[in-house]
């Protein structure tokens, strides 16, 4: 085994380097047909990696991925989930490198995505396909299905497993997604946040309205989108009525344990570019981001910001709002109470809309799950070292 | 000069269209050809109307159009102060009939700048040109003063005027560019708002990051700046420390006569487009927009708002603050005000950025001033009617 995975690893980086080129930007129409390409690649390796029944499906979004080897009589199944869909790589001149270049240097490979989550799409296919060539077969029943919706949502997802149970029936499912401790510390996950996404508007009635002739006698839809914004958290913690009822608390042995793995607040901060503290009291920053929820304002807009200037009282603005949400909080009830908060809180005259955008529920899972002692198992056989147990503040559907 | 003014009317007109379709848009800056073409126009116009030492002077913005008529030996001299540049038109949507279509239709003419401050202009001109044509002379000595920036704060009038004193000097200055009462209700307006636009910014260090990894332990600008402006103002009240220090406060029997004189709150939120009351508590809407200060949002802008959802938090967010200001408020003062109650309120770990805009100081004029008589009694000759004595809420330089 070794041996052949030694004689592929050149072909193997050349075929992730492949993989990361394709821009597979799910929020981007444009490239709706970079997204379908990066499919049909991916179903074209998985085939030659010696899975069956290897299939592009449509759901209504960006294709599914599925594939499958079934052959493990009386064995558990194993669903490997992930994602081929990346985050919008932004402008061209944050980057140091094209973003989609998949160049290799100083033992890196680099491009947007190719940590999250094609890189560990493709380790998955590699063992898959070195297990098949080397030995014949696998030991467990393999069930593959890789999205391209998980970084807006996965909106297309959910409904189509409600009608297609028996494709992803497994008694265990592995989703490598969420970040190790360090390079040589490899670490198990055992929750994830979820994620209700929404965006807000205010708009006034009629026309834009000149400031000089009106300001001071009408509601201004910006400033009082920034006051609905500013009102819903202090200090770090959400001010919705109810946000924090379903939250599910540890206990300080947990806390405890918790903190012994996790990075410290120094290691956490440098990694978000030296950071300083900041968020909700009582809690460290790697439970902030873990065992906490959170809500960042990731779009806000409103008036006039183009070249020169433009005097006028705006008719609208819109926000988008991302609550991370942690066990048992549930984005339904979520979406209740911010409504019924924002309601109470619309100035005169203006008029609020809602448009929900996403809605994952949080997960945690037991640590007494027999599949997690094989996976630590399997961890300090590669790495020659203990995973560490960790919570992640990202969201998987 | 009746029956002369009558034959012109039709040739004024043509006149007044070809003015009114000149885009002149000074915040645009692919609108600078037109802005030259229409000065162009302007002081060809000027030329026809019989007034001397026509030029267009580049003050380092779009040109000044002067010319003058300086015969009227030991008469007082009227500079005549408009602007040929109009506001962003705004999507073409909002738009009934092409923004600078110049259409006449109902006995109105359609077109951005009709109103503000091309028709104006245009009517001095004509009184001029009938004057110089029936009688061969003006009664006093007149210089016009025409610029392109006054929609975007005249920022190069001001040091170009320190250093051309000579070329304007004059006893009164006339300006057309306030509201009248009514269709049939001149008025004398004795009082200017002022301006000090500012844009501000957050900017936290580093890159974008994962909103799901760090949300929560990490300062989010988006955010943050939401919470600047929402103190910024407290139920129509700015609330920055020493901000009503130079409000000058008129007298219950002054205020009387204005609330004689002016809109009903009624009219004047009718004419916004039936806005709801909202404002400073104890004063008017007109009191409001006119005696009062004011601050409108115009802008702002922060994280992702384009096709489908990014899950960051952003690296920084912007705004556009305007503030009208009255007697004797100084934006020097203002900013200093302003710049200090900000920088108490920047969270940890962002950049504050303040980028002067625009400062226009505002203006009262005394009622008892000689020249105000005339101007009242021409108006009652012209229009049958006595004028009203108004405030403004707009801004001149």
């Amino acid at each position: 085994m070794r041996r052949y995975l030694e004689a592929q690893a050149p072909a193997f980086l050349q075929d992730l380097r492949t993989f990361v080129r394709f821009p597979s930007v799910s929020a981007d129409p444009a490239r709706a047909e970079a997204m379908r390409g990066c499919a049909r690649w991916l179903a074209g390796r998985l085939e030659r990696a010696g899975l069956e029944h290897v299939r592009r499906v449509d759901a209504g979004g960006p294709p599914l991925v599925l594939a499958d080897w079934l052959h493990a009589a009386g064995r558990p199944t194993v669903l490997i989930y992930g994602h081929y869909d990346v985050q919008p790589e932004g402008p061209a001149s944050a980057w140091s490198r094209p973003a989609f270049c998949g160049d290799v240097s100083g033992g890196f490979l680099h491009g947007r995505g190719s940590a999250d989550d094609k890189g560990q799409i493709f380790a998955h296919v590699m063992a898959l396909q070195a297990l098949l060539s080397v030995t014949g077969r696998l030991p467990v029943n393999v069930r593959c299905l890789f999205e391209g919706e998980e970084e807006i949502g996965s909106e297309h997802l959910r409904p189509w497993l409600d009608r297609h149970l028996a494709d992803v029936r497994a008694d265990v499912v592995v989703i490598s997604d969420t970040p190790m401790r360090a390079r040589n510390r490899p670490a198990l996950t055992e929750s994830l946040r979820g994620l209700y996404n929404v965006e807000i508007g205010l708009a006034r009635g009629g026309e834009e309205l000149h400031a000089g002739q009106f300001g001071g006698a009408v509601t201004d839809p910006v400033a009082a989108l920034a006051r609905l914004i500013a009102g819903l958290d202090r200090d770090g913690r959400v001010q919705i009525p109810g946000f924090y009822d379903d939250v599910r608390t540890l206990s300080p042995a947990h806390r405890r344990a918790l903190a012994l793995a996790a990075p410290s607040d120094r290691e956490l901060l440098a990694s978000a570019g030296h950071s300083p503290p900041c968020g909700e009291p009582g809690f460290s920053a790697f439970e902030r981001t873990t065992i906490r929820p959170a809500l960042t304002v990731t779009g806000l807009a409103g008036g006039y910001l183009g070249a020169g200037s433009k005097n006028a009282i705006a008719t609208h603005a819109k926000a988008r709002l991302s609550f991370r949400l942690v066990p048992d909080q549930d984005p339904v009830r979520v979406q209740r109470a911010l409504v019924s908060h924002l309601a109470g809180a619309v100035p005169r005259g203006c008029r609020l809309v809602v448009r929900p955008q996403a809605a994952v529920r949080p997960v945690a899972i037991a640590r007494g799950a027999p599949a997690l002692a094989h996976a630590a198992a399997a961890f300090e056989t590669g790495f020659g070292r203990t995973p560490v147990w960790l919570r992640a503040g990202g969201t998987v559907p």
